[in-house]
């Protein structure tokens, strides 16, 4: 098991919960890929509502038409690791957005 | 359509579920009036639980007395786009907490 | 109550949602805890897939067998505020990422 400690990097992919990569939904795909690629790890939270670059309103009210809610996959590890994934996503993400930012790692994998 | 690459800034605002601007949620009305400003995206998330300014926990939990679960509404722009609808959320937003971030953005909108 | 304007610290605390701390759930005891400390504010997010330290898939995807789902946990306060509970976190949380980030307050507290 590796560890991580200092500064590092905060990876962010805003996609949407209906996007597909081949016939499965692209953030399972994302997550899958950046396991296999051993990254140190990843989580995905669902959005209740937004819009991005196309610009179309996603959401989960009653009174809206679409139901491709936003998903975020958020992704920790040195900025050399993200680097490697980076063409990966960008070859599977075809409208979304990704960003990086810098954090301090505190704490990662479990005590002794 | 815009693009956005490179260093951008990332905004976050925390309020309730519950809060309203006018007869409206307030997350929704932050949401309208983001998108028509033209900002490059807003995506909503709901927490589970939290507590903020005014220190009542808010919490899903089934012994909790409250619903008002937090809400956090991110926004990823240029910091000239961002600065131009802060006084707007000021105007808005009563009891919140609003923060901004720098981020790289690797990428934004749709191939080709 | 306490006002926060200008640079602050983002700490965000990355478990496992089934986590806990004696008898209680592990998010619930550290959010309790930060509120006793008198921090700022926390608001708890949870996810809908994810993998960590010790890489099992966290999911809950019907095909998933496990459905220990990732929780965050997030706290915007000055530094010292943050840096005073992270020994407490420490002793709290087992296996799990912590990361903190730099951020700007533009607004904390209610109007008026």
């Amino acid at each position: 098991m590796r560890t991580l400690q200092g500064q590092q990097a905060l990876m962010r992919i805003f996609i949407g919960e209906k996007d597909k990569y081949g016939k499965q939904p692209l953030y399972q795909a994302i997550v899958e890929m950046l396991r296999a690629e051993k990254l140190a790890g990843a989580t995905v939270i669902r959005g209740l509502a937004g819009f991005g670059a196309k610009s179309h309103l996603h959401s989960a009210n009653l009174l809206s038409l679409s139901q491709d809610l936003p998903m975020i996959i958020e992704c920790v590890d040195s900025r050399e690791h993200i680097d490697r994934v980076i063409s990966k996503i960008d070859e599977m993400v075809c409208d979304g957005l990704v960003t990086i930012e810098n954090v301090e790692v505190i704490r990662y994998a479990p005590k002794k």
